[in-house]
């Protein structure tokens, strides 16, 4: 498999990284098959989403914060629940379509890190899978 | 893969494709491995969940609009947000079991297309990945 | 694929199956590849998070519990009606990376059988797909 390393620099965030997903699958050379995108942590997930207009990254976020408040009367003692929660929620992998030696993603799709208890220094693990077999 | 054409006719709607993408299956003759059923769209995701009760879909439908409410001070200006949150709660894909050449699914497992910025002509794309190798 | 059998003995519960699904994968001698971890129920489902303080886990209960509330006015005649949408929010199966022969999960991380209409008996499926090809 291969690790990206993401930077992220606020509590709550959304980073696009379809660019370097494309590339660990573009070097991997399989023609047909599917990538797994995993994020080895508890507080940070991994979604799919719209790629244009920033705003929708921004009301996920918000609508999240209203749905898992980051603070709610939570009992585990490192006041970060909110963050293990919405990580669940949007759950810590995305599998994509491998076709033609590149990831199959719609048209306004990106693939996005979620940072929920940020700012941290995050891995992704990118595992590619032949269907050719 | 394969593309299946859904056609919904609400602006909220989950869509029963667990033959469509059987049949794929069955035609692919795969005997071990694991089908992806992948939603290339923003405002539409996927789910599984129970096949017998249609008021279980019904009730999904509330509760999701309950939780993520259609007008909630959004941001962005299409005036859809609702619709990218839901997506992403659902989720772009589902992956299921395929043994004896067929998916393996719950007795009361149906595999569900979730429409929540219809009604629209979408897509739905389907990957088989075997397991012998 | 392989079938492990989990007794759960509350109405709603996470319970750690990341040790079964671990023997699992080093019986199977798969080096490199992914494993699929399917729950064939609708009112159950299955995620990731943190394998340390179980208050974490207790929090997640909760919380979900005030997000899909027991009692809804939901349609559904059977009252589980938060237990089906509980589980399509958490997800029906996780996919989890193979390398060295081993499952590769984060530090803190653990997968959680998530029962949301118990007590009763279900089953979980595990499937190893070989990336080798």
């Amino acid at each position: 498999m291969e690790t990206l390393s993401v930077r992220t620099s606020r509590q709550v965030e959304l980073i696009d990284i379809t660019s370097s997903v494309r590339s660990v699958v573009l070097k991997k050379g399989v023609i047909s098959g599917m990538c797994m995108v995993f994020v080895p942590h508890t507080t940070a997930g991994i979604t799919i989403n719209e790629n244009a207009d920033p705003s929708v990254r921004g009301d996920i976020i918000k609508e999240l914060d209203k749905i898992v408040p980051h603070a709610d009367g939570y009992a585990h003692s490192e006041g970060n629940s909110a963050a293990h929660i919405k990580a669940s929620v949007m759950g810590f992998s995305q599998n994509i379509i491998i076709e033609a030696g590149d990831l199959q993603l719609g048209v306004w799709q990106g693939i996005y890190f979620c940072e929920f208890d940020g700012p941290r220094s995050r891995k992704v693990w990118i595992k590619v899978i032949s269907s050719k077999s």
